[in-house]
C-alpha cells in the first residue's frame, strides 16, 4: 500500500461536531470502525485513512446543516458516493465527517420534452437508466462501475460512451451545491445553454468535493436510439488497431463506443466470459442511429478495419450477442485479475491526442515488459484514453517498486505527448504530483480558487491541490 | 442611450502606464479619440465609455508585459476582439488600456489527425474556416458576426450550429491565458478529455476578460460533412413552428441548424434578400451527414412538420440555394432594421427549456404588441434560444421606456420559465442586474472567484459581477 500524507487533526472540533451531529442524526450518524474504514476505502492502492464518523443525510437542508456545523468547528467534510473512485478521493487525511449520499437517491423530475432529469446525488446510473427505460430515454455516461451520479459529477467521469456523448462536463446542465459556508446555491437554470456569468457548473464538475457538496444534479438525457448495433474486429498488433481507430474518428463515423482490448485482455475475457475471440488485439464497437444509419456506420468501419488488416470482423444487431460482448467488456477489471489470482491491479488512466495513441499504447506495452510487469491494457480509444493495469503482488517490494516506476513513466510519457495523467479517474491524493507536472503554475490558480471558495479548507482537504 | 455606471479612475496610474507603454510599443499604442471611442463601442445601446489608450500586441509575451505594467500601476486592462459584443463588454468605466488582439491573428498549428487547431485570439472564424477548407475541416460555431475566436471564447458564444455542435464551452480544448499578475498559464493539455483538476478552461470560457486575457486557443474541429442539405417550412403560427421544433429535438434528429423567423422577420428577409417566402412564420434547417443520412433527416423532419400544419416544405442539396437562404438568415440583423429605417434595434437573448419555447415566443410577441413595439423575432430554437429585436427611436423617451420595460419583462419571464436572461450574448454591463435576479446568492461566489484571480480588480472591471 502506498502511504498517503496525513494532515493535522482538529480533535477538539471533531469531537464537538460528532456530539452535535449524533444528537441530531441519531442512528444516521455512525462511528463504528468497519463503516469508517469502508468510507475511507476506494478501489485504490493508497492506504486507507478513515473519517471519524459517517453521516447519512436525506435532504439538502441536512447537508447544509452538517456543513455549517463542521464549518463552525473547523472540521473536514468529505462527500461519499459509492466509493468506486481510484485515487484516494474519499480518504480522510485530517479525519472528519464522511457525508454518505446513498439516502439521497430520489429522481426528482424527468422532463422528457426537454431531454433532462433532476436527480439527487446518491442515484446510481443503473438506477436512473432502469427508471428511464419506459420513457424511451437514457443517460449515456457509463464509467463501468455502478457509480452514483454525484460521484460521477464530482470526478468528471466518462467511460465507454464518451466518444459520442461526451463526459460528465458535457452532460450536466445545472447543479445545486452546498458551499463551504453552508449556503445552498444553484449554478445555472435549466435552459440548454447559457452565457450567464462564470461557469460554476463546470467548475464544480470534477472538483472532487473540494469546492462544495453536490446535492442536486440536472442531467441531459438522450432518446434511446431506434437501432443499436455492435461490431468487433481483430488486428495483428495494437498499432494496427489504434490506426484503425484514428481513421474511424477522423472519418467522422459517430461511433457510440470504440474500445480496445490488447492480447492479454482478450485472453482474460475469453477465459472469464467464456468467449472464443481470436487471440490478438481486438476493437469492440457500438453504433447508435436509425436502422439505415447503423448499417452504414458498421459498413464504413468494416472497410476502414480491412485497410489496417482487420480480421474476423463481425457486426450484429442482436441484443443478446451485443450484451454478451459488452458484459465481457464491463467485467474486464475482474477478468484481468484472474490472469494472476491474488494479485492487485493498479489502474492507470492516461489520455493522449489520438494521433499519439498507437505509440502511447505500444510504448506502455514495451515499458511494462521491460519492468517485468504483467499489464493488460483496455481503452476508450476513440478519445485517446487507455488503462494499463499492472497486476502485482503487493507484498513484494520489487514489484511495488516496478509498478511505481511504471506509473511514473507512463504519466510522464503521456504528458510529453501533450496528453494528461488522468483522462477520467481524477486527481484525489494519488495524482497530485502528476497534476503539478502536467500543469505547473496553473495549479497555483487552482489553489487560489480553492482558497476563495473554501477559506477554512474543510472540504475534502488534501485532494487535487495543496493549499498554500 | 442607456447610461452605464462609471467607476473611480486612477489617473496617475493611467498616465504612468501610457508613458511606459508608449516607449515600448511606439506606434502600436494609440491614444487618438476616435480609435478610443471605437474600442469602447460595441453593437450596443449602452453609452460608450472610452479606454485611455489602445495597444496592439503581437505576442503572448507582449500581452504579459502589458498586464504586468498595468498591475504595477493598478490600471484596468480590457481585452478587445472585433467589438461585436452586445452588452457593453468592452466599455471602460474606470478608463484604462484596451488590448486589441487583431494583430495576434496567426493560426499556429492544425492537427488534422486530432481534429484540433491552435490559434491566436485575433483569428476570426471566417479566417479560420477559409484556412481549413482545403483540409476538409471546419470549425462549427457561428454566432453570425465574423467575430474573433478570442472574443467568442470570452463570451461563450454559440449561434446557429450550436444545436448540433454545442457552444464555445464544448469546443475549446485548452487555453493559454495571461493572468492578472502577468503569469502565463495553460489550462489543459491537448488530449480530448481530462479530469486533471479544476476545469479552468471552462472557467475562462465566458469570463469576458475579467479573469485573464486569452492568448492562445486550442479548438475542436469537425470534418466537413459528406453531404449538407437544407430545408425550409412555413407554419401558420409561431406556436405551431415551435411545437415542430420541440418534436424534432425530442425525436433525436441531429439537425445542424434549426432557426425560426417570425412573420415580421420573414417579411424583412423577403424585402432585403429578394426572396419570396410565404408571409408566415418560417423554420430554416440544415442537415449534415452522409448522402443517405441527410435525406433521411429531411424526410423525418418533413413528416413532423406536416403534423404541425407545416406548408411549403422544401428541401435541397443545392449549394447555391442553401447559401442564398443562409445568407438571408445571416443578414437578418440588417434586414430587420429596414423595417423601420433610422430606428435602433435593441437585441435581447433569452433561452428557455425547449418545452417552454412556444409560450415564451408567443408571450414575447404579445408583450411587444401590448407595449406598441415593432419587435421581429429570430431564434436558434433548437436550443430554446431566441432574439426579439425591438426597433425604436432612441430620441423618443416613451419608446426608450417601452423597450426598457420589454427587456425587463422578457428577462424576468424567461427566468420564471427556468430559462436564462442570456443564451449566448453574455453579461457585460447590461445584464448584471438580471444575472443577480437569475442566480441570486450564486453571484457572491462568482465575485469570490473574481477576487481570488484578480485581487486588484484590473481585468475588465465593472463587468459580470460587482466586486464586494
Amino acid at each position: 500500500m502506498v502511504q498517503a500524507t496525513s494532515l493535522p487533526r482538529n480533535d477538539t472540533g471533531i469531537k464537538a461536531v460528532i456530539d452535535i451531529l449524533k444528537q441530531r442524526f441519531d442512528e444516521r450518524l455512525q462511528t463504528g470502525d468497519s463503516i469508517r474504514e469502508q468510507h475511507g476505502h476506494t478501489t485504490t492502492y493508497i492506504v486507507n485513512q478513515k473519517p471519524d464518523a459517517v453521516v447519512f443525510p436525506t435532504s439538502t437542508a441536512e447537508v447544509a446543516e452538517i456543513v455549517k456545523t463542521c464549518a463552525t468547528h473547523d472540521v473536514p467534510v468529505i462527500a461519499f458516493g459509492t466509493g468506486t473512485s481510484l485515487e484516494g478521493h474519499v480518504n480522510a487525511p485530517a479525519g472528519g465527517i464522511s457525508v454518505d449520499m446513498s439516502q439521497m437517491n430520489q429522481i426528482l423530475a424527468v422532463h422528457a420534452e426537454d431531454l433532462d432529469v433532476v436527480v439527487q446525488p446518491g442515484v446510481t446510473r443503473e438506477q436512473l437508466n432502469t427508471y428511464l427505460r419506459d420513457q424511451g430515454l437514457f443517460f449515456p455516461i457509463d464509467p463501468g462501475a455502478n457509480a452514483s451520479l454525484g460521484g460521477m459529477t464530482a470526478t468528471r467521469a466518462s467511460g465507454t460512451n464518451a466518444v459520442r456523448y461526451g463526459t460528465m462536463k458535457d452532460n450536466v446542465i445545472a447543479l445545486e451545491v452546498v458551499m463551504a459556508d453552508g449556503e445552498v446555491i444553484r449554478t445555472a437554470q435549466r435552459a440548454k445553454k447559457s452565457s450567464a456569468g462564470y461557469d460554476l457548473t463546470r467548475l464544480m464538475v470534477g472538483s472532487e468535493g473540494t469546492l462544495g457538496l453536490i446535492t442536486e444534479i440536472t442531467l441531459r438525457l438522450q432518446g434511446i436510439p431506434e437501432a443499436i448495433s455492435s461490431a468487433r474486429c481483430s488486428f495483428s498488433t495494437v498499432d494496427a488497431a489504434c490506426r484503425a481507430v484514428m481513421m474511424t474518428i477522423q472519418y467522422g463515423i459517430p461511433v457510440a463506443r470504440i474500445e480496445l482490448l490488447d492480447t492479454l485482455s482478450v485472453g482474460a475475457a475469453n477465459n472469464y466470459s467464456k468467449l472464443d475471440l481470436p487471440d490478438t488485439p481486438l476493437l469492440l464497437l457500438e453504433f447508435h442511429g436509425s436502422d439505415a444509419g447503423v448499417a452504414e456506420q458498421a459498413e464504413t468501419f468494416g472497410a476502414i478495419a480491412e485497410e489496417f488488416g482487420g480480421t474476423d470482423f463481425a457486426a450484429t444487431t442482436s441484443t443478446e450477442e451485443r450484451n454478451k460482448l459488452w458484459q465481457a467488456r464491463h467485467d474486464m477489471y475482474w477478468a484481468t485479475h484472474q490472469l494472476r489470482p491474488g494479485a492487485k491491479g493498479i489502474s492507470t488512466d492516461v489520455c493522449v491526442p489520438i494521433s499519439r495513441l498507437a505509440e502511447a499504447v505500444s510504448g506502455a506495452q514495451d515499458k511494462a515488459a521491460e519492468l517485468g510487469l504483467l499489464a493488460p491494457i483496455v481503452g476508450h480509444v476513440g478519445d485517446g484514453n487507455f488503462h494499463a493495469l499492472p497486476l502485482i503482488d503487493m507484498d513484494n517490494p520489487d514489484e511495488v517498486a516496478a509498478v511505481e516506476a511504471f506509473v511514473a513513466w507512463l504519466n510522464e510519457y503521456a504528458i510529453s505527448l501533450d496528453g494528461t495523467c488522468t483522462g477520467e479517474h481524477g486527481i484525489g491524493q494519488g495524482k497530485k504530483p502528476y497534476l503539478e507536472m502536467e500543469l505547473g503554475a496553473t495549479t497555483r490558480y487552482m489553489a487560489a480558487v480553492k482558497a476563495a471558495l473554501d477559506p477554512q479548507n474543510i472540504l475534502n482537504p488534501g485532494k487535487i491541490v495543496t493549499r498554500t
